[in-house]
């Protein structure tokens, strides 16, 4: 959001994970599309972080009234977005195109890309079993301890045309403080976009979404320490090894510095807890800053 | 309804049209289906005759937003049996054992038959063109003339295990009043359907949908006209001439009774003008005494 209030939309490409996408009551659901797309929109829900804001559940209440285990929460309004969706996909559209539409629709500017046109499934295996995505995050709020992540489908899945373009264009890459194995995983798991990030011709910045330890939200601490990984920035930062040149970590992890920078990244301590849409654009700004450095 | 109220569950089956099935939004919609269970379940909006009571529209209004041209309302609510619905039917259910599923988790206890599980497309031709079902009344209000009317997929479609095995079972059958082109031409069209009315074992009866040359309800005395057919009660019985012992006309009618039996079908005048449920339990209660005649 920060950086779409400051750049002209011909020059943001938004390049979105589509690793959780599911099918829910027969519906085609991308929930990071839509929560970019609904916060661009300026229609997101601020307290959920997903769905529409002021939304109703009548459907979902009489779904439940057939007897279906609705435990993955579509609000009526949302519900549209997910039957057009549907609809086009079935028509053959791809993921990019219909996105494009339903963004332009809500007076959505910004180029909202997913990373993919191919279906690519974030999978979390876990003490439970494997769990998808939703299921983990929505369904088992995170708790089983994660044994390991795999993305099925990545390895054969094309970049879609927009986040290739963007890739190839240049300029400035950000990866945004969000959970790297959930998030950031399944697209730096697509080959084609690992190599386009890897030899990125501008520069490359990642802000970190742990501050002292803790996740700003979600569960990537509690993941990364399950997972073996070390729960701090400097934890994150290794994650990005190689496809990152300048790593924003908050002012009070300053002691980490030295440790990113033995990983040959450059680091930048700033304010990066974002909570007013003026701390959004500030980082952004920092973050574009970057480019005459 | 009133045939519902006073016979059992297991021995009323009650086989309805699904040559209005469409497809709205990505979804299978039946709506005559829906009508007879909505009503069967007492959740039927009593204003529309068609959706749920006290239903909303707000995936509706979003669906408009994302530029679709909505003209066929469906309630929040009711998305949901169409969700469940195009589930089970993608999922290889037939139309039949979805609509039983959907018509037990409502409370419905009596048999709902689709009159086929194969499809069957009610195709009206006007001064305009073919109109599907649907387009000519709801979208078109069954303004433009009729020239003809024809229901695809008929000539091949299958009569419903539910249907055929009522068909097999004699008792009493009953035509409820409705239009005779558009809701009972396409069961009637289903070869295999057409063939168990005319070799049906027990009484066969029918109720006149056109009192003192009016429809009751709908388009129907207007659309017999354009076809070039009488209209009034003798019009209607012409249309079950082979198939009916029995034809309801109303008291208003009584004069129409020697042309109707002068075509081999005897006439019952009686009142048939339902407005209440106790008018509704009425009639089917004189009907169900034709059994004893």
């Amino acid at each position: 959001m920060g950086l779409a209030r400051i750049i002209a939309p011909p020059d943001l490409v938004i390049g979105v994970n589509t690793g959780d996408d599911e099918c829910f009551y027969g519906l085609h659901v991308s929930p990071d599309l839509d929560t970019v797309m609904y916060t661009l929109a300026g229609m997101a829900n601020p307290e959920t972080g997903w769905g529409l804001a002021g939304d109703t559940f009548d459907t979902l209440e009489m779904l439940r009234k057939y007897g279906v285990d609705a435990w993955f929460n579509l609000g009526d309004r949302d519900m549209a977005t997910h039957l057009r969706r549907s609809q086009l996909l079935r028509g053959g559209a791809t993921l990019s195109s219909v996105t494009a539409e339903l963004s332009r629709a809500l007076g959505v500017e910004h180029t909202i890309a997913p990373m993919s046109d191919d279906s690519v499934k974030t999978v979390v295996t876990t003490a439970e079993g494997d769990l998808a995505m939703q299921e983990y995050f929505v369904k088992r709020l995170a708790e089983p301890p994660v044994e390991s992540i795999r993305y099925v489908g990545a390895e054969s899945a094309q970049p879609s045309a927009a986040m290739a373009g963007a890739l190839a264009a240049g300029g400035m890459l950000v990866l945004c403080p969000s959970n790297p194995f959930l998030s950031l995983g399944p697209i730096l798991a697509v080959p084609g976009i690992r190599r386009g990030l890897e030899a990125f011709s501008g520069k490359r910045v990642a802000v970190s979404p742990i501050v002292g330890g803790a996740a700003l939200r979600g569960p990537a601490a509690k993941m990364m320490a399950e997972l073996g990984h070390e729960a701090t920035c400097v934890g994150v930062a290794r994650q990005y090894q190689g496809i990152c040149d300048f790593f924003f970590i908050d002012d009070q992890d300053a002691e980490s510095a030295p440790a990113i920078r033995d990983l040959g990244i450059q680091p930048v301590i700033a304010s990066i807890i974002m909570e007013s849409e003026a701390d959004k654009v500030s980082l952004a700004r920092q973050i574009l800053e970057l480019a005459d450095r």
